[in-house]
Parts: structure tokens; C-alpha cells; sequence
């Protein structure tokens, strides 16, 4: 196998270090040997063989001396997937096939699937076999309100197979999840060191951000580390009922990982999709009881408290399909939450809420005791009624920030969120009350400033729903990391000021 | 702008010979000032600006010595677009919000669009500012049943303005096109030589195959050029009344062959999109009378007859719409037409029936005679009732070969097509009558034996329906120019042998 030569279809691996994120992309002359023989032309879909493995890549040709004859170049992602190194000897087939293309062709054409159609598609998603174009055809036909209750109960169950599945001792195991769309709505650090105080068990693993400014991985990621290993995990939630660390390293939904990849590019949520990847990291997660939060705003990601209802019933049904005690919990999403929006920022709101500070955001402080106390309920350790005010009492009497200080400690020591280097104040041009926010044009605001790739990057949010301002009185501050990326914010609301309206 | 300093947000142009068909990537190093002082990570999507010109382009992020500090690769795409070279100092900045997706996502989730929706889009897509991503989204989203007559009449006027529109002298301008869907199905350039043989406008602009293993345009450039600008068409058809070109090269609906490239990778057709495909590149040619083909059967593009009388309807409609006289004709598409399946074995079959060779496939000469009958009718030149005769004399007389042979004279000049060099003879396990035919999997085969990227491989076809065949006689042989595409097939046939059904 390592071993080329000129008369079999084999190259040589040379790493030319190029990252195409998760796509497998093999480069080759076109005058090369195999592409000669095999007709190979750009964007040919290729197999490649490296030692009994092979993935599937799309083709980049080549016309120019960044090869030999007789070499290849390997996207990042197709090294890794393939193991090989520089130097590597691989061999070359025409691709047989994809038979599950059939199937998401079949939901382009609006066909209801079943689970064994998306069992097949997700297969072959998490084996890397599909381009960002048929993952963009998959996610676009999955889109919406496209998926029946059926077909999301599928992809539900698909997915979790596709992924492992934590086992843990303890036969509860608590989770919660947030329906973003609410700028800087950061409870799970606050409710994880709530509900681990209170002796009950929540290994929460959480996502980065997808379309908004950040994740709860990227926040708590300024301050501690968030990527380990299964085992490490055991060991952290062993030591202290919870964590907060980031679910993608433990590949929990590797098919989620690879979908929100090519979601992420092209911005759209789905509900089926949603349902789908939540429940399936909660169950791969290991949760038995879950309280999913939905915020409701005419801005945030559900827009009408009847869309939000109908949410929590598929929610609740397909949980039940899959072995999951959920409680859907609708909440007000007319505005940012605290005052961060972006990972350090919002850090900042959480750990002023932990510390009792005077001027923690008292928003932030509600939505966690609510949360908390909902699952204190869920678990039947607390009688119904009660959740709430037990919730407040570990965090008032400063356990919860001693737990969150542990966990910290377990996760690799904590360190303080800090500020971006470059800020800008947006200053009220009228006097008046605030009347409404624009909470999608403030989150775009705050990615365009940099977040959550720059950590520190994002907003400090100075005017709350009905807050008196003056003219010159600063609404909130653009913090980034980088220059361009300032003028970028700033060029934006230049351009579209409707976010924050203020009414004599 | 051609100097590059450190300061700015700019780089060198290297050309690294990178071939990623029609998407704009753009290669830097993550340690380049631009790269870091920007935040640009791996798939961000980055304006690129040289000499008052701009692209949006998608990062694929580099992480070796591919690339100096001071450089910036483009693929062939990107510099064709931005008109670089070498050496050439490029600009760097954000993306700003490209307003048409937004539709795009609109129709993700089934919302009906308008006609400046699909402006927007189709604006946008012309100028190369969306990914392959989110074109295989907006093709997802549009694809089977998924636009409505009013979103088809929309698509199909924003696919007409995006491109030029030719101008003729003549009031009456024939076209013809056939709905796909049947191998070997070759009439353009009977119809075409019959037509401008009687003295009538048909200035006929092709395209390449999209999913078929060959287009009309692939086919004829077997036996001369097809590739003109406009002027040299307006020369040709000057002369001969017509020409048999390929509509991309003229850039008629630079939309359409933008959308097709990423169509083809996902190998799909959506209703939609081929009325407004087919109906914009009519419009755009100039032609004022158009007559289309529907074949119907099994294993063809349209199933049934009210499937094929419903698309019928829907092409009159949007025709009347965008002022083109359209009539659609419905005919037998059970089985593959005439021989050859692949450009250079179809080429020999159009040959045949326009020198009247006594072997000539009786099939695709009643096809070109129906159609070239209706086409002079439509004219009104020819009475209702005469048109199949005139067209038959035409043929018969040798008239239609001799403008055949003009108009490829006036295309460069004449050249016969040739059979490719492996061959692979499929025969009968049995004796009996041919009951039917899987016209999709023999397409198949045709196209993993490389055709049409491979202009003489294909498919020799002798077993139409109701043939008598014996143990060992051939069904078909399969023609390849590479060993391996060969192999392909072959290896494809052996694990679905369902082609063609024998029985006693």
C-alpha cells in the first residue's frame, strides 16, 4: 500500500496545509496519471483509499507546479480523516454511488421520509461522504416548517444513533437547553452550579454559537477550558454533580456538528432540524430530564407565544419517543438579557449574578432562578411550588458561586472574562423612553463587531424596555478585537439604525 | 492600487492554478496581516477589490509555505472574474449582507416569492456572489413542485433580464427543445437543417448536458464548433438561415449556467426551473415561435401523460407571459431513440438519416419530421395538415444535408465523429422479445463509461422494444476512453442488472 507507482491509480500524499473546514477536497494535476486515466475533471466526486480506509473528496485541479506529477494534496480535514501523512501512498476510484442522495432528493421534492431514510442519510453525513453542496440541499429541504412530527421523531433517533451515548451511574441525569435567539440570554452557568449545589446531577454540555453572537461553550470558554475528553468529564461531574464544557469535543451529535457547519453559512434555523439536534445531544448526553427554555419576542428566534406552544408540544412528544422527560418553559424574549452580548461580556453578567453583586442584572438573575427551579422540580427531589425559592437560596447564599468556583477549578482553573481593545459608543440622538429593540439587528451588530470568533468582542447593552434616556446618553458600546471589524459595526448601523426605537 | 503595503489590507495575486469550476475561493495564510487583522477564518466570505472591480470570494485558509506572507491565491474562477494576474495587488474587505438571500431563506420555508424577489436573487447569482452552498439551497428550495405558476413566471423574466438578448432582423425567429429525459434523442440538427432548408429563421443556441449523458451542443461539436460569439452567429445564421451553437458561450442566461453547474452535482431537475431555463433561453435567443417536446414514459423525465399535459399548460401560460408563440408536443418516450447514446454515437445516427442511408434509425427521423412539420406550421408558412410532408421532403430530397453541410462549413468545417477506444459488448443471457427498457440506468452507464465528458464514449444501443433476441446476440456495447471509466460501468451493470427485460 505504500508503495506508488505510475501504472496503478496511486499519488503521492503532499500536505499543502490548506483548510476547507469540514469538506474533504483532494487537489491533483490534471495532467497526473490517474486523472488521465480515470477522467477525473473539477468537482469530480473521488474515492481514496489510504490502508482499507477511504473517505469521499470533491476534486480541485490543478494547473500548476504546486504539485509533482505524481503527487496529491489533501485538504486538512481529508488528512485527518484519512490518517495519512506527507508521503503517504493513496490510491484512487471513481465514487460509487451515494444511495441516500435518493432519499434527500426525495424531501427536496417534498416526499415524507421515514427513519430509516434519515438513518441512511445521517450515516453517510457523519462518514464525510457529502459536499457542502448536498449538505446545503439537505439542510435547505429540511428547512422550515418542512418536516412532519414523523420525520423529526426520524432524524431525532438517526442522529442520536449516529453519535455514542454517555452512560453515567446516577440513574437522573438533569440537562437544559435554550431556544436561542435572545442576545446575551446566559443562565447555564448559573443554573448548572445551582442545580449541583443542590446535589442533583447536570453534566451539561453546550454548543457555540450558530448564528448568534455566542455559544454557552464560547462564553464559558473565557473563563475556563471547555474541551475534554469523555473520561475527563466522568471525573469533573464525579467530583461536582455538573460541568459546562463544549459537547463537540466529546463528538456527542457528530452528524449536528457537520450539519451546523454548512446551517451556519447559510444562516437559516429549521424546526424540525432543532428539535432534532437538541434532543439528540440531550439523549447521546445522557439526560433523562430536560427543561427547554423558549424565549418569545416579536425579534427573537420564536416570534408568537401560539408558535412557541406549538414548539413545545413537538418538543414534548418527540422526547417522550425517545426516552426523555421534557418540561418547555415559554419565556419573554423582548429584549437582550443582562447586559454582555458576546462571549466575555455576557461572562461578565454571569459572574455578577454569582457573586451577588449590587448591580447584577436582575433579568439574568429571574430567568436563572426560574430555570433552576424548574428543574429542581422536574427531578422530584423539590416539591412543585417550591423549585424557585430553593433556587434563590443557593444563590444567595453564595453556594452556587462556590460550585461554579469548584467546577472551574475541576475544568482547568478559572481566569476573568477581559474587554476587546476597541470600543464605540452609540449615543442617543433624542431624549425619550425606549420603546422597542431590534434584537437580530443587535446580535448582527455584535458578529459583525467580531463575536464569537474574538471572544472579547461584542456589546455592553446600556438601555433596557422603558428606560428614560437623554440625548448623548450612550445606548450601548461595540467592543472588537480588530479594527476593520469596528468600522465594519459601525458601517452597519450607519446603514440601518431601526435598532433601538425611542419615543418621547 | 498596484502597490502592496503592509499597512493597507492588501495582497499579491499568485496564481496557483487552481481549478474550482465556477465558485470564487480565495487562498490565504492565516498569519497574514490581512488574515489577522481582519479576523478571517477558514470559509468567511470576503470581498476582494482591484481597479474599481470587486468579487465576494470564499477563504480557504492556508497553513504552510504554499503561499508567502505578502500573497493571496485565487482560484482560476476568481482571477478570470476580478481580470488579474500575477503579481496584481489586491483589496481586502468584509462581506457586506448580500440582501437577496434573504429570500433565498423565504423560500427555504415555503413562502411564495415575486418577481423582484427572484431579481434580487438572480441579480446576485449573475454576479457571482453567492457560494455553492447557498446556490444548492436556492435550488433545493425551488426544486420539484416547489414554485407556483407565479413564482415560475417570475424566475423565468429575472433569468431573461440578467442576460443579453439577441436582436434579429427577421420578425419571426423558430427555436425547438426537448424536455430531456430519452437517450439518444438527438433531432435539433435534422430539425434545424429542415427548417433553414425552407427558408425559415432558426438560430439555434444549445446546451451542454446537464444530467443526460449528452446535450445537443456536446453532440454537435463532434462534427464542428460550437462555440461563437454573437456576432459570428448573427454571420452564420445570415447566411444559412441557421446555426446549431452553444448557448453559453454567448452568455444568453448566464443565471442558467450558473444555477446548472451546481444542479448538476446534485442531479436534479425541479419543474420550475426548467420552464424558466428553457423559456429564458428561448426569450433571450430571440426566437418568437418555439415548439417543445415532451417525451413521455416510465423511466423518462415526465411519467405520465397528465403529468406531461400539466407541464404542457404550465409552458404555454408562462410563454404567453413572456411573449413567445410556444407549442408542446407530446410523443413516445418508452425507449431511447435512434442508436446512438453519448455525443460522437449520436452524431453518427443524425448523419445517417441526413444522407438517407437505407440503416438510418427509422425513429429519429419520424421525430425530426414531426417536429420540423410542426415547427412550419407554427410559422404560419406551411397550412395546418402539411408541415410533416414538406418536412419529409426536405429530408428526402438531400436538401437538409446539404444545409447541414453549409452550416457547418460556416461553423468551422465538417469533421466525422469517431467510436472511443475500449469497447465492451453487453450480451443476452436469453432468447425472447424485449419487453422493456430502464431508460435512466442505460443513461447511467452511458455516463459512468464518461460520456459526455468524453465526447466518443456512450452507448451503442440495438435492442429497441419488441425485438427478437437470441442467447448471446448484443444488447448494447458500451464505448469509453479510459480503461478505468470502462471498468465503471461494467462493474455498475453487474450489480443492477435491470436495463433492459427479455422475456419468451
Amino acid at each position: 500500500m505504500n508503495k506508488c507507482s505510475n501504472t496503478s491509480n496511486t499519488l503521492k500524499v503532499k500536505n499543502i496545509g490548506i483548510d476547507t473546514y469540514r469538506e474533504n477536497i483532494v487537489f491533483m494535476r490534471s495532467d497526473c496519471h490517474v486523472c488521465q486515466s480515470e477522467g477525473f475533471t473539477a468537482l469530480t466526486r473521488i474515492v481514496i483509499h489510504y490502508n482499507g480506509r477511504s473517505i469521499i473528496a470533491t476534486l480541485n485541479v490543478v494547473h500548476s507546479d504546486l504539485l509533482h506529477h505524481d503527487e496529491a494534496g489533501l485538504s486538512m480535514e481529508a488528512m485527518k480523516r484519512l490518517t495519512v501523512k506527507d508521503g503517504d501512498c493513496i490510491a484512487f476510484s471513481h465514487l460509487e454511488h451515494i444511495d441516500s442522495l435518493r432519499y434527500v432528493r426525495a424531501k427536496m421534492y417534498r416526499k415524507e421520509l421515514n427513519e430509516l431514510h434519515f438513518q441512511s442519510i445521517i450515516t453517510d453525513v457523519v462518514a464525510g461522504k457529502y459536499s457542502n453542496i448536498e449538505l446545503a440541499a439537505f439542510i435547505s429541504a429540511c428547512s422550515g416548517e418542512n418536516l412532519s412530527l414523523n420525520e423529526i421523531i426520524g432524524l431525532t433517533k438517526a442522529m442520536i444513533n449516529a453519535g455514542k451515548k454517555i452512560k453515567w451511574h446516577n440513574a437522573m441525569i438533569l440537562d437544559k437547553h435554550c431556544v436561542g435567539g435572545l442576545p446575551g440570554n446566559r443562565t447555564t452557568p448559573i443554573v448548572v452550579s445551582i442545580v449541583s449545589a443542590a446535589g442533583l446531577t447536570i453534566p451539561k454540555t453546550s454548543s457555540r454559537a450558530i448564528t448568534s453572537p455566542a455559544g454557552t461553550a464560547d462564553t464559558m470558554e473565557t473563563m475556563t477550558s471547555v474541551e475534554f475528553e469523555l473520561n475527563e468529564i466522568k471525573q469533573i461531574v464525579g467530583k461536582e454533580n455538573g460541568c459546562i464544557v463544549w459537547g463537540g469535543a466529546v463528538n456527542l451529535s457528530p452528524a449536528d456538528d457537520i450539519l451546523i457547519s454548512v446551517e451556519k453559512s447559510l444562516d437559516v434555523d429549521s424546526k424540525g432540524q432543532m428539535i432534532a439536534s437538541v434532543l439528540s445531544k440531550k439523549a447521546a448526553a445522557g439526560a433523562t430530564h430536560v427543561v427547554i427554555d423558549i424565549p418569545v419576542g416579536e425579534t427573537a428566534k420564536v416570534r408568537s407565544v401560539s408558535d412557541a406552544k406549538k414548539l413545545q408540544n413537538d418538543f414534548e412528544t418527540v422526547g417522550k419517543l425517545v426516552d426523555l422527560h421534557v418540561k418547555v418553559i415559554i419565556t419573554d424574549g423582548s429584549q437582550p438579557v443582562g447586559r454582555g452580548i458576546g462571549p466575555s461580556l455576557e461572562a461578565m453578567d454571569i459572574l455578577s449574578v454569582l457573586k451577588n453583586e449590587k448591580n447584577a442584572p436582575q433579568d439574568l438573575k429571574d430567568r436563572a432562578v426560574t430555570l433552576a427551579g424548574a428543574l429542581l422540580e422536574l427531578s422530584g427531589k423539590y416539591p412543585t411550588g417550591t423549585g424557585n425559592s430553593v433556587a434563590k437560596e443557593f444563590l444567595e447564599n453564595g453556594k452556587a458561586w462556590a460550585k461554579f468556583q469548584s467546577i472551574c477549578e475541576r475544568q482547568g482553573g478559572f481566569r476573568e472574562p477581559v474587554y476587546a481593545k476597541y470600543k464605540y459608543d452609540v449615543l442617543s440622538d433624542k431624549e425619550g423612553l425606549i420603546k422597542a429593540i431590534d434584537n437580530r439587528k443587535l446580535a448582527r451588530v455584535a458578529k459583525l463587531a467580531g463575536a464569537p470568533k474574538f471572544s472579547s468582542a461584542g456589546i455592553l447593552f446600556l438601555s433596557p424596555l422603558g428606560k428614560k434616556v437623554n440625548v448623548g446618553e450612550v445606548l450601548f458600546t461595540v467592543y472588537a478585537e480588530a479594527k476593520g471589524e469596528l468600522d465594519y459595526a459601525i458601517n452597519y448601523m450607519k446603514s440601518d439604525n431601526g435598532i433601538i426605537s425611542i419615543e418621547k
